[in-house]
C-alpha cells in the first residue's frame, strides 16, 4: 500500500468489527471512525480492560447509531496498536517489530486502508462515516478523499487542520515517552520492556485535555483523597492527582507507545487545505463542483481542544462552495471527551441527522 | 523556622536583591515576589542564563515600578534553587543534600521567610507587595498574615485557591520528573546525576499554559522548522515543537528538578479561604473590620491558567468586607505570561496605582 510520505508498507492487516446486517444493496454502512487512543472495540467487551466498547452510548439497537437499520463497521487505524499494522506488528522484511522503523503515516494513509476494507466488504458507497476527535479528522478526509463513496459524514469535535497548541501537547507527550530509558529508541519489545512512565505522562497531559475546567472543578474541586487534611507529601493528596495517575496506569496496559508517536504524528499532520492550495473550500469542490457529500458538524461548547471556531471554518467553507451542511454547537460543560458520554442533546442530533439522510437516501428500515 | 507542616527548618539562607534606595523612614519599599520558576534576579544579568532579569521591563529608573523612586527588594524563594535553603542545599542534620528529606512547604511558610527578611532590613511596613502567579498567591498572603505590614498588594494572574485543573497540569510535571530514573527518589546529587529529561517534559507542558492559543497560533501557526515540507519523522517538523524542546532543554540548566517538586507542591497547597473557615472575605477581616490593606488586583483576558474569573472572586470577596480595591482586567491574547512581556496598559496600571498609593501614603520622591 502507498503512504503519503512516498513509503510504502505490506502487507497490512486490518482489525475491524461490525454489527446490525448488510442489506441487500450494501446502502446502509456506516463507518465509525475512532479516536487517537480507541480501537475497533465500539461495542462489546474489550479484550484488555474488559471493559464495554468505547461508544456503547451511541451505537447498538435502537440508539443514535441503530443497529437495528443500519450496519456499523469500525476498523482498528493503521499504525495502531489492536491488530491492525502498526510499530508494534513484525515487520516482514525484517523479522523483528517495526519500531521506529515503520513508516510515518498520516490521517490520508489511514483512510487510504479503510477504503480497501470497505471496497473488500462489497460496499461501493458508505451512508456515512461518523468519527469525533481524530475520528473527525478521518471522516474529513474520506469526504475530501473520495467524495463519490460516501453519503453522509459527521465530523464530531474536531477541525481541518491540527492547531499549534494541540501539536504543542502532542510534542510533549512524545518527548515524555522517548524521555524514558526503557523506550529503547523503539526497540523495546527486543528488550523485553516497555516505557510505562513515559507513556503514562504522555496520556496524564493528553487526558487534562480532553476535560473542561468546570468538569474537573466539578468532579473533584480541591477534595483530597482518602484523607481528611493534606498530607504534606507527594502522595496523591488531591482527588484530581489520583484521578489522573489513574489514568495513565491503566493506559499503559492497553496501548502501545510507539502507537502513541505514530498517531500523534499523524493528527499533527493533519492539514485539509494545504493540499488543496491553502484554500479550505477548494477541498470540497469536485470537477468544479460542489462536493456531493452531505456534513454534519458537531461542536461541544466547552472542547477548548477542537472548539467550535474550529468546526465552524470547515462550515464556512462548505457554505462557499455551496455544499450541503447543517452544523450544531452543543451545549455541554464536559469538555472534548463529550462526544464519548451520556449526552442526549448530542445523540438527538446524531440520530435526527442520520434520519434526514436515510429518508433522503430512500432508506429502508432491515428486516 | 517553623513551617505550615508542623516541622521546621534551619538555619535558613536567603538569597535577595534589592534595588533603588530606601528612605529615611523606610517607607518606600517594594517587595517583588517571583513565580514558580522565577527567581531574585528580577533585573540585572542572571548568573546562570546571562540573560537580563526577569523583569526587567517593569522594573527600573523611571519605569513602572520605579528604582528612582522606590526601594525594590525580591528574594528566592524558600524551596527554590538560587540561593535560598532548598532541598539541593545541604542538610546540616545529615550533612548531604535535602532531596527529598526536605519538609513540604507552603506559600505561607515562604511568605513568612520573607517576613523574617524584611524584619532584617529594618522595615516595618512595606509600602507594596507585588506578584504575578505564584507572585500574586505570595502578595495575598501577605495581606491576609500581615495585613499592619502592607500598605498596597497587587496581586497580578493569580487565585484565592489553586484550581483542579492547575493541580492536574502539576502533578503532570512531578510525575515526569519522578519517573525520570536520573532523579533516584530525589537523590540523583548524590548520584552524580539530574532528572533533566523528566524535568523538561515538565517544564514543556507547563509552558503550554502559560500561553495561550492565539499567541501560540500567531507565534507558530503549522510553520514548519529549517525546512520546507513536512520530514516524516519524529524530528521538530514545526516551529512550535523546536520551540518547545527548547524550552525544556534550557530550563533544566537553570532549575533543580526537586526545587520544582516541592513549588509546585506549595502552589497546590495554596488555599486562603481554607484556613478561614471556607469564606473568603473572612481572610480580609481584621479584628472585625476591613483589612487596611488597598488592594490592585490585575488579570488578562486570555490567561486561561489564572483567568479573571479567579481575580474577580477575590475583588468581591474584598467589596463584601468594604476593603479598598482597584480591580482590571489587561486585554491581551498573549495568556498567562503577559505580566512578564511588554504590555504599555499592564504597565500603565502598575504606575499608575503605585503613584495613587504613594499619594495616599504621603510618599516623596528620593532624592
Amino acid at each position: 500500500m502507498p503512504l503519503d510520505s512516498g513509503a510504502s508498507i505490506g502487507p497490512v492487516s486490518v482489525a475491524y468489527t461490525t454489527c446490525g446486517t448488510l442489506n441487500a444493496d450494501a446502502s446502509n454502512a456506516i463507518l465509525v471512525c475512532h479516536a487517537l487512543t480507541g480501537d475497533h472495540y465500539v461495542v462489546g467487551r474489550h479484550p484488555v480492560t474488559a471493559k464495554p466498547g468505547w461508544w456503547e452510548l451511541a451505537v447498538g439497537p435502537g440508539l443514535a447509531i441503530d443497529t437495528d437499520r443500519y450496519f456499523v463497521i469500525c476498523s482498528n487505524v493503521l499504525g495502531g496498536c489492536m491488530g491492525t499494522t502498526g510499530p508494534k506488528e513484525v515487520d516482514p522484511a525484517t523479522g523483528k517489530p517495526y519500531g521506529m522503523g515503520f513508516p510515518v503515516i498520516t490521517i490520508g494513509d489511514m483512510v487510504r486502508l479503510q477504503k480497501l476494507l470497505i471496497d473488500h466488504l462489497g460496499i461501493e458507497r458508505l451512508f456515512c462515516v461518523i468519527g469525533g476527535s481524530m475520528g473527525a479528522m478521518q471522516a474529513l478526509q474520506w469526504a475530501v478523499d473520495y467524495p463519490e463513496c460516501v453519503y453522509g459524514a459527521i465530523p464530531i469535535a474536531g477541525a481541518a487542520r491540527h492547531s499549534a497548541q494541540n501539536i504543542a501537547f502532542h510534542e510533549v507527550g512524545r518527548q515524555a515517552i522517548m524521555a524514558d530509558p526503557d523506550w529503547h529508541q523503539g526497540d523495546y519489545l527486543l528488550h523485553d520492556k516497555r516505557p510505562t512512565g513515559g507513556l503514562s505522562v504522555a496520556r496524564m497531559a493528553a487526558h487534562i485535555t480532553y476535560l473542561s475546567e468546570t468538569a474537573l472543578h466539578r468532579k473533584f474541586g480541591r477534595n483530597l483523597q482518602d484523607r481528611k487534611a493534606l498530607g504534606f507529601g507527594f502522595d496523591a493528596d488531591f482527588q484530581v492527582e489520583s484521578y489522573l495517575r489513574h489514568q495513565g496506569f491503566t493506559f499503559v496496559d492497553r496501548f502501545d507507545a510507539n502507537s502513541y508517536l505514530y498517531i500523534t504524528r499523524a493528527m499533527d499532520y493533519f492539514d485539509l487545505p494545504a493540499r488543496h492550495g491553502g484554500r479550505l473550500q477548494d477541498c470540497f469542490r469536485v470537477d468544479g463542483r460542489a462536493t456531493p457529500v452531505r456534513f454534519c458538524l458537531i461542536s461541544f461548547s466547552s472542547d477548548w481542544l477542537f472548539p467550535t471556531r474550529e468546526s465552524r471554518k470547515i462550515v464556512h467553507a462548505l457554505n462557499a462552495v455551496a455544499a450541503n451542511v447543517s452544523s450544531v454547537e452543543i451545549e455541554s460543560d464536559k469538555g472534548h471527551d463529550s462526544f464519548l458520554l451520556d449526552e442526549p442533546q448530542f445523540h438527538a442530533v446524531l440520530s435526527g441527522f442520520l434520519e434526514g439522510l436515510a429518508e433522503h437516501r430512500g432508506l429502508k428500515a432491515v428486516g
